[in-house]
């Protein structure tokens, strides 16, 4: 222990997830699935999407909301569509169930898509967009929440923060990657602000009176606002359309609904597409990832950033030094096994 | 004319769009499609994409880049993907050809790209999308530009405007669609700036030092910048890479240097997607539908408004009154037809 903080291995983020989810019901495959995107996110320093979810995570399942043995059912929709069926259960593992599916069609046809139907929703969707760059091919994804955001020029949620993902597959180099909220931020970083105790920019969110607040408490039970104006505001209905209205599932309304006050871990579903370079660029698949190659030394010969360089650093630290962990979220985790 | 503007139909602009390209060497089924694009354009008052492309058209045309006469190869590479090569001809023909088999496949299998290669592109992406969603389809598309746009933290242009459009189909209504640049602002609209004598507001562009800029011509000059900070900048980088690198054709830097500094219409790829509600959907495709309508409610119902409101009510009024045109652009149309 460091001051207030406690350094784990990232053995031991994988074992406290696993050990704290089966002790609160879970099955065991998954159980094992969250524990890998939960200690992907503390690995890569996206504190929101690290252990600090299992608190969520149990308070939903403790609700009674989320079935924690469901069985996701696969159904080969078609040549480039399979859908998986979550039953109510978390995401992660009918991902990694969809996913071989999806990876084979994409090879298969070039253009696959994953429809991911009635399951709870909270992890990061990079993980799931770099699962399909590993796999040489480019990936996004997205989906709805629950309705907490304004549409642009308006003071009531209507959206989600609906996070939009994608990877590009780099030969020898980590992929391309971004997964952002449409929200101008996550949720979790105004939660984030709530428990330490800090403002929050004005920007983010508008208080239940429809006018802009700094305060978080306000922002979670006000509205908050998407990035970039009217675009934004445009890109997060596209999510809904995509990742819900298209797949037959839930919008961030219906969810929100569906949660029936509860504030459980958001329920609906997630559309992943994935393409293949070598189908789509034919003769020209190696140029084409030579352009790219081009394009991002333009972008870092000049100073700046590509996404996701700050955690891929940290996650380079983490498998090197562990993870250090704020002493006080590591007892609430410890707290979460029922005595 | 009223004051210094000229009363068109619909069918005037139509004619003397056809007249002008072909007046300067284009065949006909090239000028009938861009005619078609550019008639829209004016009919829905996107000044920038109307009358005033043919003048930046026939510019390109004189400079002997684009092919007048290409004859688009069509090939099909997989159930879900079609390729076509415009052979160094503008877009427009290329897509019409080549949406009959996207949406035929989209049909078939419910997921669709429409690869569209070495192709002259300056019209607006939202006919394209509200094409395919006429057919009950859901459409995305994207396209480089010329690299005109510095990433987030830069101060270089890497990116061009890139655009991006999505169209979702309603039962009785206009469709859901938008169709806006990754850019703070399209190109055309600084242009049009320029030529008005008016100043750009902040944020827009960065003179040829790299500081922020309200002067339309060093803007031109210098770098614009994405909406949306970083986020934006993410997403034109993944315009790039799906409507460049994955299919094997040019990005907006290699774009801008095929052009030799001519300054000519971009010269790239396009990628269209096409979505089928009813097979992602299943059984719960109406209910997906009603959904999307659900969350259309909220937005209008609390005096937001959806992204191309604008636009359909200058549509509608065009079919009834035609459309007002400046008459000093008119007389620079009527004069690029050679004496």
């Amino acid at each position: 222990m460091t001051g207030d903080m406690v350094n784990l291995s990232l053995d031991d983020v994988y074992k406290l997830s696993v050990e704290t989810l089966t002790a609160n019901g879970m099955d065991d495959s998954h159980a094992q699935a969250i524990a890998r995107v939960i200690t992907a996110g503390q690995r890569d320093a996206c504190d929101s999407h690290g252990l600090y979810r299992l608190i969520v995570c149990v308070r939903t399942l403790r609700e009674g909301k989320v079935v924690g043995d469901a069985r996701p059912a696969i159904e080969d929709v078609s040549p480039a569509i399979t859908r998986v069926d979550a039953r109510f259960g978390y995401s992660q593992l009918a991902f990694e169930l969809g996913s071989v599916s999806l990876i084979e069609k994409a090879r298969r046809v070039g253009l696959a898509a994953l429809a991911i139907n009635n399951c709870f929703h909270f992890s990061a969707l990079w993980p799931e967009v770099e699962h399909i760059a590993q796999a040489g091919l480019a990936g996004l994804a997205m989906t709805p929440s629950h309705s907490w955001v304004a549409p642009a020029g308006g003071t009531r949620p209507v959206f989600g923060t609906n996070p939009i993902a994608f990877a590009w597959p780099r030969p020898g180099a980590f992929p391309y990657v971004f997964d952002f909220a449409t929200s101008a931020i996550a949720r979790g970083d105004i939660e984030l602000h709530r428990r330490a105790g800090k403002k929050i920019p004005l920007g983010w969110a508008l208080d239940p009176y429809g006018q802009p607040t700094v305060d978080p408490e306000q922002a979670m039970r006000g509205t908050m606002l998407t990035f970039g104006g009217h675009k934004g505001s445009a890109l997060s209905a596209m999510i809904e359309l995509l990742g819900g209205a298209l797949i037959g599932d839930m919008l961030s309304q219906d969810s929100q609904r569906f949660d029936e006050g509860v504030g459980a871990t958001p329920c609906h579903g997630e559309l992943i597409l994935a393409f293949d370079p070598k189908m789509f660029g034919g003769a020209q698949a190696d140029l084409g990832s030579a352009r790219a190659e081009a394009m991002f030394s333009s972008i870092t010969g000049q100073g700046a950033r590509l996404p996701s360089q700050r955690r891929f650093a940290a996650r380079q630290r983490s498998l090197a030094e562990g993870v250090n962990v704020p002493a006080a979220l590591y007892r609430d985790v410890l707290s979460l096994r029922p005595a």
